[in-house]
C-alpha cells in the first residue's frame, strides 16, 4: 500500500481552523497526565475540560466538540463513565478518540478495550505494542513503552482500520495515520519527547481536537501528529535535558503557526 | 455602589502576615490542578495539603488553617468528602473557599454547587460566567471557560454576596471582590495565564491561604488576586509563551514580596 | 552507632547498573505528584507505570521490577489496590517501597500504615515526623511538612528497622538510610527543594528504582538520595526561585551520570 508523507499546505489549512474553531474538548484521560493534556491543548489552540464522573460525562459528551478516552489507571467507576462519554459523543455525532495505553500487559484492561473498540472509535492512537496489542497480534507489552517499531505494526494497522472502520495512528520514530485504504506518514520529531510523561497522551487529545474542526480524520490525525513532532523539535533547539525540554514543548506547540508549520 | 482599587499598603501588609505564618490549606480540588496548586500555595509561601478521603477531611479540616471546595472533576465519594470537610472547617472555624468550576452546563453539578453555597462558604472565587450561574443569573456555560466579562457579573455578584453572607470574588480582566457592602476591584495581570491549566483554581487555594491570616476577607481575597496578577506581569515580562510563563508565574509567586507587590 | 558518609565510587556503580538496566516501576502513589513522579524516574533512567485497581495492581506489580506505596490522598479503594499490589510484589520477589504520607495526624491512615508496615517494606522512606510516628515515638504532625529534623529521628530509625526488618529513611538536611545495623548518611541538597511538591514523593520512587538493580538495599536507597540530593544542588546553580528549580531539578536528575554523581 501507498505511504505518502503529509501534505503541509494542508495541514497548514487544518491548524488555522483549529485555531479560529478553538474547540472544546472533552478529556477522559488518566491521573498521571491531566495536567499536561490540559497545557497542550490550550497551548495548542484548543479547550480542555475534564469530566469524569458517570452523573456528567454522558450530557457534557455532547456539549463538547470532542471526546478522548485513555485508559490509563482505569478504575470501575472511571470506566462506567467512560463508556457513557462514548454513547453521548454517539448520540451527538462528536468524534471520538482511543488511547490503549498499556494494551496487552494486563486482562481486564485488555478486555475494558475490547468493549471501546467495539463502540468505534473514530481514531485509535497507540504505540505500536498498543497497536498491535489490541488487533490481537501483541506479543505482551511491559507497561507504557512500545517493544515494537511503528514499522512493525503498519500492516497490522491498516487491516485493523479496515476490520474496523476506526482510523489508526501508530506513532514512533516515524508516525503512520491510516483507514485501511489511504497511509499517512509523519516523521521528524524528537526521541527525548519519550522522556516527559503525558507527550503521547496528549497527542491523542489533539488528535481529538483537530477531529473537531477538519472532517477528514486521516488527516487531522497526521496534522496532530506533525504540529507534535514540530514542537518536540523546537523544543530540543532549545533544551537538553527533559525538563526544561517539557516548557519548550507547550511553548513549541503554542509558537508554531500556519506559516512555520 | 462604589468600587475601589485594593490599598497596596493593606496587601503588602496582609502578604506579610502569610509569610510569617505560613498556613496550611486544606485543598479538595480537582485532579487537573493538584500539581499546580500546591507548588503555587508553597512559592506564595503557604503549606498545602491534599486529603480526599470521607474518614479523613472532616478531622483534617480542624488541623488546617483553612480548607479550598474545588468542584472540577467531582465524584459522589468526593463531593461527600467535601461536605465533611466543610462541616469540619465550620465545627473549628476556619474560612472555606467554594471554587465553582464549569457551573451552569450540568444540572448534577449545579445541584452540588447549591447544597455548598447553603453551606456559607467564606468566600466564592469564579469566573463571571460561574458566579452568574450559581446565582441563578447564568445563560449556560460551556466548559471552564467564561462567556461573560467580570463586569457583566458585577452587580449580581453583589446581590448574591448580600443573599449569600459569602464574600463573591469575580475574576476576569479586573477581578471584582465584594461582601455586598464594600467592593475592590483588582486590575493587571496577563491573558496568557488563560492559557495555563490551574491558575484559576490554585487562585481559590492563594485566597483559602490569606483568609487564613486576615479576618478582613474582602481584603483577604483581594490580596490574593492582587499577588496572581502581579506574578503574571512578572511571568510574561520573562515569557511569550505559555510552557515558560507557567514556570515563571510560580517563580513569581515567590521572588514577589512585601516591598514589591 | 557509626555513620558512614555514602561512597561515592559504589554509588556511581549502582546508578550505572540503573541507567543500564532502565527498571520498571509500578507506582501506586498520590494525585498531587504523579506527574513529577513519572518525570523523576523518567529522567533519572526508569520506566514509571501507574496501575491502580483492585482488577490489576497484583499482577502488575509482578510485571515490574519493583513497587512504590505512597498514601498520600488515600481512599478505601486505593488502599485495598495497595495491599494487592503489596501481594503481587512480595510473591514475585520484588522489592516495594513505603512512603508514609502525613503519619501521624489522622487515625484511619495511621491505621492503613500499620497494615502495611506488618507487610514488611524493603524500604521505608519519609521525614523525621512521619518516621518517628509509625515507629510510635510521633509527637503528632501537622500535615505533610515535618516538624523535626531528621538527626532527631535516628536513634528511632534504627531501632525500628531492627523490629521491622525493613530499611529505613529518613531525609532532611542530612538524609539517614539504616537497616538497624548500619547507616549510611547523605548531606548536601538545598532547602528550595522543599517548596516543590513531589521532590520528598519522587525520591521514594527512585529509591524503588535503584532497588530494583541493587540488592544492597541500604546502598541503593543511599544511592537514590544522593542523585535527589546532587539534583538539587544542581537546580540550584541555575534557578534561585521554585518553578524553574523544578524544571532543572528534572534536567540535573538526566544530565547527572556515574562520572559526575
Amino acid at each position: 500500500m501507498t505511504l505518502t508523507a503529509i501534505c503541509h499546505d494542508e495541514a497548514r489549512r487544518v491548524l488555522g481552523q483549529l485555531r479560529q474553531v478553538r474547540p472544546l474538548v472533552h478529556c477522559m484521560t488518566n491521573d498521571v497526565v491531566q495536567q499536561i493534556t490540559a497545557n497542550v491543548l490550550l497551548a495548542a489552540g484548543a479547550s480542555p475540560a475534564m469530566v469524569m464522573s458517570e452523573q456528567e460525562s454522558k450530557t457534557f459528551a455532547g456539549i463538547a466538540n470532542a471526546l478522548l478516552v485513555n485508559i490509563g489507571t482505569l478504575t470501575t467507576p472511571r470506566f462506567n463513565a467512560m463508556k457513557l462519554g462514548v454513547e453521548g459523543a454517539i448520540a451527538a455525532g462528536r468524534p471520538w478518540v482511543l488511547d490503549p495505553v498499556a494494551a496487552g500487559c494486563l486482562s481486564w484492561r485488555d478486555a475494558c478495550v475490547q468493549e471501546l473498540v467495539a463502540m468505534k472509535p473514530t481514531v485509535i492512537r497507540g504505540n505500536a505494542s498498543e497497536i498491535l496489542a489490541i488487533a490481537g497480534q501483541g506479543a505482551g507489552g511491559k507497561g507504557v513503552d512500545s517493544l515494537n517499531t511503528s514499522n512493525e505494526a503498519l500492516d497490522v494497522a491498516q487491516a485493523f482500520a479496515r476490520r474496523t472502520g476506526s482510523v489508526i495512528c501508530v506513532t514512533g520514530e516515524t508516525d503512520y495515520i491510516t483507514d485501511g485504504e489511504r497511509t499517512l506518514t509523519v516523521s521528524g520529531g524528537h526521541v527525548m519527547a519519550t522522556l516527559v510523561v503525558g507527550t503521547g497522551c496528549s497527542l491523542s487529545a489533539l488528535v481529538a481536537a483537530f477531529c473537531a474542526v477538519e472532517k477528514d480524520y486521516v488527516l487531522a490525525t497526521a496534522t496532530a501528529a506533525l504540529l507534535a513532532k514540530r514542537a518536540a523539535e523546537y523544543a530540543h533547539q532549545k533544551a537538553q535535558a527533559p525538563g526544561s525540554f517539557h516548557t519548550y514543548y507547550i511553548d513549541g506547540l503554542y509558537e508554531i503557526n500556519t506559516q512555520t508549520l
